[in-house]
């Protein structure tokens, strides 16, 4: 490389965004980059020409460590869908003006479904026009639902946080002693994909029996089956814990979340109370059972938990940032990174380039036979693939008892 | 030592209580204990006869400190208030009974307010019936309300979990890019007492900014002061992260989290739905300013996280566990171990016992000096005092990338 490179990050935010822009970052400058660029909050923040030099940033090797420890994504992230070229092509002109003006040579998007989508329009529309820069993507979501790659950075370490937190939610409710029984529902990103809801299972092994249900949206919900086993359960044992995905529907597409709203519930400020899958879910089995329930979604920290991040995860993040880079200076564009596995056992797993528009707006859901008959449990072959990317962690730097993160810019800029 | 100890665990599960478990067992052994039992489910296992040998569980060191990082009660826990003597002989003389027939010394309870409350009660028992047993206390609660003891175990571990997730979710928050804004609302344990709510500012230091706003529940609570306070920095910032307790009250008394049930709500099955104190300001602050909101509470994970321990937090809670049997054995009886500090810097920390008539059914709240003058942050006092006993970690024992803890009596007898 002999000029610049210009990396930006889109998207929810995952404990392992920031490693790829690490990786991005030192790539570009091991291959001879001049400047490397960060845009702030994605191509939106481009388009009002925000951006940063990385070099301010990342001065030291420690400084690159600390960005692989900080949760969400440091340069800021944005949801921004580009039009498509030919109905709007002054927002490409008024882009490439930008990145000509940045003599940009190389431009990397870390991100999911819809960032691909923007690598895909950004690198057609530098076909159309025989423009030289090179567009590629680099991978990044907890959802793991992209396609063409055995998986995405970020899944591991999401995985990881809620195997963890569901084996500890488990042991919590075990010890409790409740005399009509204790359910507790954990709710779980992922409206369409049920990869981290069925991360959940992670948590059995010689010391933890698991959760005793766990129901993804690939599977349609049946509440008359999933009252008659809670039943059953309560007859058995003291405390039952069922992981659901913040998704599931039932068979007629109805999504059990708006079960609890059929009732037009406004608060006193004329809203709508939208309460969540879990939290309904555990109403209704308080109601047909007496029994103690508690609702509990892992929320943000899912996805923001770089505290327990996965090795694996944090590597291959970081590797996939540097293939982008290689792909890049070795001429491809609308391509995206891909992790490829090799084997399992010994896991090894390596990366290659696959073409954007098969990838961009197309979603990898939990195939049906990774999913046990009943649609109430994964299978083995769901834990074989997953169990490899939570190995491994990454010790949080701790500062008086907390883990320390790289300043983002954002954050220097309000000092 | 010469006979047998019994000890028990009661009340709401912290990271921490089998840490002091860990350290009742070895120095009961270490000074001489023939058989040290665990009630199963405390007093309310004890008087069905509910025990184990906890050497058939601790048979090596690697054991017990597996148990150390084992969260929740390993023995079970209970919520069972002991009926005043002159009310019901007869459980005491049953209790009494079981204990003269397992040949008992010492009976240590390990527990908050209430387990203080059967300590008291069970030694003027033996007081009373001139009975050689004595009863000593040992304090756990993540809420850290107990008198007379400087902290809790159990504490330290839940501040450093909410220091640590209330830093990740602000940095989540600070990446996303929403047009009028993102308000979040990250609701924590402490119905009557703020200290967990207040361990949010451990989030403060070089790299946060903390917390913009965090209400305890010890000071009203004012709907109107707090809308315009969001009003203000939604003109400045776009994300703003507001820690509240579930306990926060408005002046006349009313939870705030009752203002989102004043309509007569009820689900399907005829339950009224109860929203928490996040859920309802989330809606409120949307209602009133159009912004994106979101509500996160910390829930069970808050006291049930030991993958994210304080290191200080596990090595003083197997303190007071081994003080509680020495002060038994050196004679002492209707007590509790309580934690003295010596110094904040270098921190210094010793036991020492007093008498548990003066702590049961008492509550430390945070002092009104120790909240700034407008109700809505902790000041540096509070923060000087939580840092110390958040500090260093106890790395979990990892097994297929999730920690490992030791397998319960309940659960091997599921087996």
């Amino acid at each position: 490389m002999k000029r610049n490179v210009i990396v930006g990050q889109s998207g929810g935010p995952t404990s392992a965004i920031n490693a790829s822009l690490a990786g991005v970052y030192r790539t570009a400058k091991d291959r001879g980059a001049q400047n490397v660029y960060g845009m702030l909050h994605g191509v939106q923040g481009l388009l009002t020409e925000s951006y940063i030099d990385l070099s301010d940033h990342i001065k030291t090797k420690l400084d690159a460590e600390l960005l692989k420890r900080t949760p969400a994504a440091f340069l800021g992230s944005c949801r921004f869908k580009l039009p498509e070229i030919h109905e709007d092509m002054e927002v490409y002109k008024k882009i490439f003006g930008i990145l000509d003006k940045l003599d940009i040579e190389a431009f990397i998007y870390i991100g999911g479904n819809d960032s691909m989508d923007t690598i895909k329009k950004l690198s057609d529309y530098a076909i159309i026009t025989g423009h030289p820069c090179k567009f590629v993507g680099c991978p990044k979501t907890i959802d793991n639902d992209l396609a063409m790659t055995d998986h995405t950075p970020g899944f591991g370490s999401a995985a990881k946080y809620i195997g963890t937190s569901m084996k500890e939610i488990i042991r919590d409710g075990f010890c409790l002693d409740y005399e009509h029984g204790l359910v507790t529902i954990v709710e779980v990103m992922g409206r369409d994909a049920g990869w981290l809801t069925g991360s959940s299972a992670l948590s059995v092994g010689e010391d933890c029996a698991g959760p005793d249900m766990i129901y993804l949206p690939e599977v349609p919900f049946d509440l008359d089956k999933f009252k008659k086993k809670v039943g059953r359960l309560l007859k058995e044992k003291t405390s039952i814990v069922v992981a659901v995905s913040e998704g599931i529907k039932a068979k007629d597409g109805t999504y059990i979340c708006e079960f609890g709203n059929s009732i037009d519930f406004v608060d006193a400020f004329g809203h709508k109370q939208l309460s969540g899958t879990a939290s309904y879910l555990a109403s209704f089995i308080a109601g047909e059972f007496g029994c103690k329930t508690r609702s509990i979604e892992l929320s943000t920290l899912q996805r923001s938990a770089s505290h327990l991040a996965s090795r694996v995860d944090i590597l291959e993040a970081t590797q996939v940032g540097g293939a982008a880079v290689m792909a890049a200076d070795e001429g491809d564009s609308g391509k995206m990174v891909v992790l490829e596995r090799i084997s399992d056992d010994p896991y090894q797993c390596g990366t290659s380039v696959k073409d954007v528009h098969k990838i961009a707006n197309n979603e990898k859901l939990v195939p049906r036979d990774w999913v046990n008959k009943e649609g109430d449990y994964v299978t083995q072959e769901f834990i074989d693939y997953v169990t490899p990317l939570i190995q491994g962690d990454v010790s949080p730097i701790m500062v008086d008892g907390i883990p320390r993160h790289l300043l983002t810019p954002k954050e220097l800029s309000h000092r």
